[in-house]
């Protein structure tokens, strides 16, 4: 019931949202990030709460640093809020016009997608990011974050509607769900009624069961189980500093490499040096019967290591004998989010490209470019990691729709 | 178990398809549309069983007549697929191409979305038709057809197979689900390892059932509750053509009008005169009170009339102070999918424009307009009413993602 009435809000804020001009939503957005730093005390006082419950529950402690909330967070926050207002806004744009034979003008039309969900973890910052995105390109957005950050959220989106209402504007653009309970959440998911597109923003387990439980059409945004192929005409240099970069520049990040695959004629030039530049590191290697016969360091690989994403110093190796057993090796096992290939063979790399299935797909780079501000989109939703409608990094274009208006005179159907 | 196996032979199948050069897919098209009407004797004995299993059920005349192949209905199925070999091959299109300040060279290049599969009633000539589509967008395709169709869909599955065989394509471009029990139904939506998105093809229950269903991703097709607004400046003898075009020239169809919302100052001029024309057509009419003051042939409208796709001679009609009051009840009942303004007033039919929640949103022209070939794309997978992905008459780009292809020489993160 409750869940329904903050659909019907949302619905009833949308049209509002879709007349705001550029110059509004950037003003609302650059007074909401001064709200929030107005409100930091009211905001640090409620997060103190979230964080005392937390530790009361012995939460591993990355996860209470997720949680906390400081006068520079919450300035971070503000200052993400102002890149936003800083960016072009995609409502609006003319995609495509054409006259149909009829003297029907039909004009394609960039639109925001209506009313988004964003399902996300106990990091009380997305509250604020994710509106900003949101309000930018025109979207009323329906917020349930981590139940262990409820505090934190309620305060931070208290003082971003009570900044909207002072502007005459819907106050209703951001609402926060505050049953966190697992119930509310499943039939959050099925609000079809009122929610257009679900946006999971979190781990594989949270990701898995909005894609499992949402009747919402979802962006699945995601894990990355990333490999690089060594080729056989690959520069060893540049093959160790991209894997040393792709594998532990950040290990907890999607687009960190999880899998090496390296041609049977490199094993000799490329493991020896390689392997001591991982130690450097304390990287575990995971790693096939050749490998292990010249890598004594090396553990014995499983099948279930082809398939992990370990987010850890952990690197699993195969070699294989072709170009084409290794694109056939990562299609089987990738997550479909970013491959690369190291080679000076163009004819390789051009088959890799085009036949590796992968939201990006790398020649002789590392595959932590995969990322909306790398990409240079200047904000970023998340990584898709489906087919449709977006793939790889969503900048503020993901959050919206198109529609066809058209224009004619009296035209019927013959 | 068996759904699996489809499952691992439409991936083995993907990479192949991936590689066809557009002639290559081009002429594969056009030998399978020979091969079918070369199989013509051999199609007409199966759907002659499934004809047979209909009658014995009691099954509708209509849904007979839809299910019923012949000689000349194999040759439409045939001219079919040559038309879609000589649409325009989207794959491979760049979208988009960027240099990063580090030298990374980013290529947004137009793919297929992988393995496709397609949910539809028993129409076998959709079966010819969803192959042709997606294999002309290098797309692997499993159909899961009606029951009824069995007979008729194994035999022109069997068709196109063959003919792929010898032209060495991997048969396995198009499978069919041959049991055709629920249970295998929702198990393939739900089939997320091997399937990339979700097609529906049918009436509302079908639609409903896949989207309450799949946990794929799914491309919503659909229903149209569509409404015409009458302005109070509109031309009375266009208001009337185009209502008549919209409500009658094919009642059973999507983007067929089902509610007409009237200024009020146009009760007197348009009514009576429309009246009269409905009636021509036997055009059942539910109104509100004022209208039914006016006509007393018009029976009472209920809250559930506004809300209804009727898709027969029937037409809901609702009187509005303002066209503020007008947009807010197309939102309030719509379906998304078509909505028309009748109006002089350019400032009404802008304001319509943009704040009427639609795929296709016209002025001065019936809503019987949105179709892929009226729009000119020469195809049509459907017309989708969800914001995701596409909106509106899909053509063949709606059956393509992309892949971000990026060019290095050594590039790490720092």
């Amino acid at each position: 019931m409750r869940l329904e009435e903050l659909g019907i809000a949302a619905k009833k804020a949308e049209p509002q949202l879709i007349q705001l001009t550029t110059e509004e939503k950037n003003k609302a957005l650059m007074a909401v990030a001064e709200g929030l730093v107005a409100d930091a005390e009211k905001i640090l006082t409620e997060n103190a709460k979230d964080i005392e419950n937390a530790k009361a529950n012995h939460m591993a402690e990355g996860l209470v640093d997720r949680l906390l909330l400081t006068k520079e967070r919450i300035e971070a926050m503000a200052e993400g809020l102002k890149q936003v207002a800083a960016l072009e806004d995609p409502i609006g744009e003319v995609l495509e016009t054409f006259e149909r034979p009829n003297g029907l003008k039909v004009v394609q039309k960039r639109v925001p997608l209506g009313v988004i969900g964003i399902i996300y973890e106990s990091r009380p910052n997305v509250t604020a990011d994710a509106f900003g995105l949101c309000f930018k390109t025109g979207n009323v957005v329906i917020l349930k974050g981590g139940k262990d950050a409820i505090h934190s959220n309620t305060s931070i989106t208290a003082s971003i509607r009570s900044t909207l209402k002072q502007l005459h504007i819907s106050e209703d653009a951001v609402q926060l769900i505050t049953d966190t309970d697992r119930e509310t959440t499943k039939a959050f998911m099925k609000l079809n009624a009122y929610v257009d597109v679900l946006i999971p923003r979190g781990g594989a387990g949270l990701i898995r069961t909005v894609v499992e439980n949402a009747t919402i059409p979802v962006i699945e945004t995601g894990t990355g189980n990333c490999h690089i192929y060594v080729d056989e005409s690959a520069d060893i240099d540049m093959a160790i500093s991209i894997i040393m970069n792709a594998k532990t520049q950040r290990i907890g990040v999607c687009n960190a490499c999880e899998s090496l695959v390296i041609h049977e004629n490199m094993k000799e030039k490329l493991l020896p040096k390689l392997a001591e530049q991982l130690k450097t590191k304390n990287v575990v290697m995971k790693a096939d019967d050749a490998i292990c016969e010249i890598l004594p360091d090396a553990e014995k690989a499983t099948e279930e290591d082809w398939g992990t994403e370990y987010l850890d110093y952990m690197v699993s190796m195969k070699t294989v004998k072709s170009v084409e057993e290794a694109i056939a090796h990562i299609n089987k096992y990738n997550t479909k989010h970013s491959e690369a290939i190291i080679t000076n063979n163009m004819d390789h790399a051009e088959k890799f490209l085009n036949e590796v299935d992968a939201a990006a797909v790398y020649v002789n780079a590392s595959t932590r470019f995969t990322d909306g501000f790398e990409f240079g989109f200047g904000a970023e939703i998340g990584i898709s990691t489906q087919k449709l409608h977006a793939r790889g990094p969503m900048g503020l274009k993901a959050l919206t729709s198109y529609k066809y208006v058209i224009y004619g005179n009296g035209q019927i159907r013959k």
